[in-house]
């Protein structure tokens, strides 16, 4: 029987590049498995429905909110984004690790009903960094910037919640520390209730001869 | 200023193998030390003072237990073995990871005095391979290999107060396990105040502005 697989939750403020860490993660880790989101939002050119969303119409995905088909789920700018309850349970079940690579919000929503999952902050190495990576996206105002920054330090005060910090000062770095943390978490104590059962009855086994 | 270093308490049953996979780890990992406990035994040919053990006398082992000198000590054989708390105190101080290798009884008085330190517990594949490894070593009577093998299930039945259970079916695989754990906790929130406390800082001061 495989054993049940680990949820990791990956989240953190835009600029912090947690999706960068999370793909270079899967490239070297093709055992562990990002989960895909749902969302109302239309596919861009050359998004690939199961691959890079599960395109849904509005409707369809109302449904499924009421059916608690959603591990979690957000409304961002009119359209409806979600982590699928059924796909993230037949993968852990198989014993695959999961990704959820999530806002901050969504974390919260998730670690209400999975307090087993990880929870691994993602961080820029300073605020000024964070400064510099959301005004490096475009030509935005400067109050979109402190906005967007704003944001970003208002999720930075629930990271107390989280169980990791990942300091994402280099990407190759990040990923081996995410690495470290996946494998250290397989071998918890807690996680490991059925090696524990079978020491204590091999113990009784031997009292008894 | 240097982050304190981890303290890292690896333990186990005799026939388990912790003190190959310390000793494993430190080539793998020479930035982490492993502290060298002290005792009253004599030394054998080719031990050196400061490196295998301290070699103390009587007398001074037991002022320094009454000094409150040993992290943790006990008396095995008539002969006295503990951990010097000074040497531990001064590497962790200077930010150095810090390994114990100890028995189960030593590394619970850790346990009450450094309870931000990271347990491990060392197992065998199996009880079966315990068994053979413990009968193994000589050609003592099958009740001296009982005997043995009762203390190792009493000492597994401790494995619950260990943050962590290290299988060490191969060495090698164990070693690499063993530096996720130390990697990983190093990551782990509440070991990072310093870096919220600069979030929350810098929150403020975005705040106000």
């Amino acid at each position: 029987m495989n054993k049940r697989g680990l949820l990791i939750v990956v989240s953190g403020p835009s600029g912090t590049g947690k999706g960068t860490v999370c793909q270079a993660l899967l490239q070297k880790r093709p055992d562990i498995h990002l989960s895909v989101s749902a969302t109302t939002r239309k596919p861009r050119p050359g998004e690939t429905d199961g691959v890079n969303y599960y395109f849904l119409s509005e409707e369809k995905f109302k449904s499924m909110i009421e059916e608690k088909g959603f591990i979690e789920w957000a409304c961002f700018c009119q359209n409806y984004y979600g982590t699928p309850r059924d796909k993230v349970e037949e993968q852990l079940a198989a014993g695959h690790d999961v990704i959820l690579e999530i806002e901050v919000q969504g974390a919260m929503q998730v670690r209400s009903k999975f307090p087993e999952a990880v929870f691994v902050f993602v961080m820029a190495p300073s605020v000024e960094e964070l400064e510099r990576r959301l005004s490096g996206r475009g030509t935005e105002a400067p109050e979109v910037i402190k906005e967007r920054l704003k944001t970003a330090l208002w999720e930075y005060s629930n990271m107390e919640k989280y169980n990791y910090i990942l300091l994402n000062d280099e990407v190759d770095g990040a990923v081996d520390r995410l690495i470290s943390i996946i494998d250290a978490e397989k071998q918890r104590t807690e996680r490991n209730a059925d090696v524990i059962q079978e020491a204590l009855k091999a113990k009784e086994r031997i009292d008894l001869q």
